[in-house]
């Protein structure tokens, strides 16, 4: 489904169809240009295809032009409260700004912002979360934060679609999965515009990981979304990992490899977790994304299942099989499993 | 949503609009009735309803019979290939069995299966696993995998509809997400029984539990689903935990703290991971299900988004704000933050 418009931020198009972007935003400080570009490396290297960087002042604004110019990823500078920042990230050579177009300093300063987002190619992201709801917002839906939530982000949209500009992101989030799930179905039904998804302040860890797959699962299985950030208490690599996580479960992206492994009941034959432990290690980087590798701890549904994957192994209670794309390709005990794994690795190809 | 009708299991209702029930399946074999015992233990204080256990022969049938009296969680047997298994299984006091209909040695078997499921009161769960399908089975849906899949469910469930038997909870399961999901769609729609979701051989770790998340949050999202179980590589009670993470995004159940805490951008003035590990430590097991506490880095969406929870942390220049249901409760500097959270967790009360 995906948005019928889309825009393009740097050399990646965002939405009409193209594949659900993965973004994070910077957790160093545009202080200190050295440890954002570490980090925009590492950002980039996990396969982040936007970084959101905070721009608190426009005495950051020589900081922001040298990351502009470096980073290999393309930036979107959060603004609050000032048109006059907004148009210093522009200039910065921002591919793309965050605003809140009711505080860019009445219609003049938006549209001051909109001509020079026009004139370098800049994207505008708008949008709203429900932490930042007004008493007016949520008194006239009635206090319901999803429509209060959609009134919002209307809010915002409209003076930019009255002034002709329509290089729009739109997004709509929460803590809570349920109102995140539905202000993005009512928004994607009204709007044409590239949504960007996910769960405000998820958490951590584990906890933080589900929040956000399951409020991101429900929207990707309908089809909306078209960007999305995972949004974690932690380190910012995180986020595009779980982000990629998602989109390989929703079988809509493919980058890394699709491990699929039994829970390891009371049938199996090899101790599934060390099995799992041993393969993983051995699925370095230059394995080919879209790769799936099962791993079965016994006979009874083993095979077969791991028959469908491009690499299957199974406990056997001789020691393992393994299947290539649904043909035995080797059989053995464990202690082969190292060295005959790692020669079918190198020659895999995948099947999504 | 829910199913239409429901079933009993133990003292719990499945489906017919009861809560989404959690299971986990046993990792320890039934040989050893001690180490069960103590994986019932674990998994029926992390909420665990409903364990499912391997049943090979019938030489094991005293053990289930000892497990069956002395668990306080239901169980449910699962059986392969004989329908004297699942015979001795209700016989041993259990309160469900899942069964292959197909393979209850014929129309006799399975009809002395459903007599002694009747007369006991013991539900049958039945169900399909893609890694399952017969080539039969994939080439009369046009190899379509979820067609089959539901294809499959119905050869199963329409001769124990024939003999009159409704006491019966239905699964589709694959281990792809969209395959999971579209299945399970269709079923929902024809059949008014319990659904039991979740995806097959999901994974280990942050993986696995986004991969169940990103499917189950999607079935959930459209009232699909009874009664769930997280299909881990690791411990059991992983399982349940990761099942009520779930549960909890999807605010449908309320078991354990919901947690939010900031991504901590560069407006940050203090250390979020740090703080939420701090306040973490705090949430032990006396405070109340379905409490929200919120930890957030910086004054900007920090009190705001705070203030909706019921209890809520926000990082300031001088140090912490504290927030109770909205309300300013306390502030100061981080070392009085412990002995400050303590009194308030003593006194909260949920709002979900």
């Amino acid at each position: 489904m995906s948005s019928a418009k889309c825009v393009t931020i740097g050399r990646l198009k965002f939405g009409g169809g193209a594949p659900i972007r993965v973004e994070s935003m910077l957790k160093s400080r545009l202080e200190s240009v050295g440890d954002c570009m570490d980090e925009l490396d590492t950002l980039k290297r996990a396969g982040c295809e936007l970084v959101r960087v905070a721009f608190p002042g426009e005495s950051l604004s020589a900081n922001l032009r040298e990351l502009a110019e470096k980073s290999e990823v393309p930036l979107m500078a959060d603004i609050h409260f000032n048109h006059r920042l907004a148009l210093a990230a522009i200039d910065s050579g921002c591919a793309s700004v965050r605003i809140n177009p009711g505080n860019m300093s009445g219609g003049d300063g938006l549209m001051s912002v909109l001509s020079a987002a026009k004139a370098s190619g800049a994207v505008i992201r708008i949008g709203a979360n429900a932490g930042s709801l007004s008493n007016r917002q949520m008194e006239s839906r009635g206090k319901d934060r999803a429509a209060a939530l959609v009134a919002a982000v209307e809010e915002q949209l409209i003076p930019l679609l009255d002034m002709g500009f329509e290089d729009v992101i739109m997004s709509a989030k929460s803590s809570s999965v349920p109102e995140t799930v539905r202000a993005n179905f009512i928004l994607a039904q009204r709007y044409p515009f590239p949504l960007h998804i996910g769960i405000t302040e998820a958490g951590a860890g584990t906890d933080g990981a589900v929040k956000s797959a399951s409020g991101l699962g429900a929207l990707i299985a309908q089809g909306i979304g078209d960007t999305m950030r995972v949004s974690l208490t932690g380190e910012s690599r995180e986020e595009v990992e779980v982000a990629y996580s998602i989109l390989r479960s929703m079988e809509v992206r493919r980058r890394g490899v699709n491990l699929i492994s039994c829970p390891g009941c009371g049938r199996r034959h090899v101790d599934v977790g060390e099995l799992v432990r041993q393969v993983k290690s051995l699925l370095t980087r230059d394995v080919p994304d879209g790769l799936t590798v099962a791993v079965m701890g016994c006979e009874v549904n083993g095979p077969k299942e791991a028959a469908a994957a491009d690499i299957g192994i199974a406990g056997t209670q001789r020691g393992f099989v393994m299947f290539k794309k649904g043909s035995m390709a080797a059989s053995g005990d464990l202690s082969k499993l190292e060295e005959i794994l790692k020669k079918e690795l190198a020659g895999s190809i995948p099947t999504i």
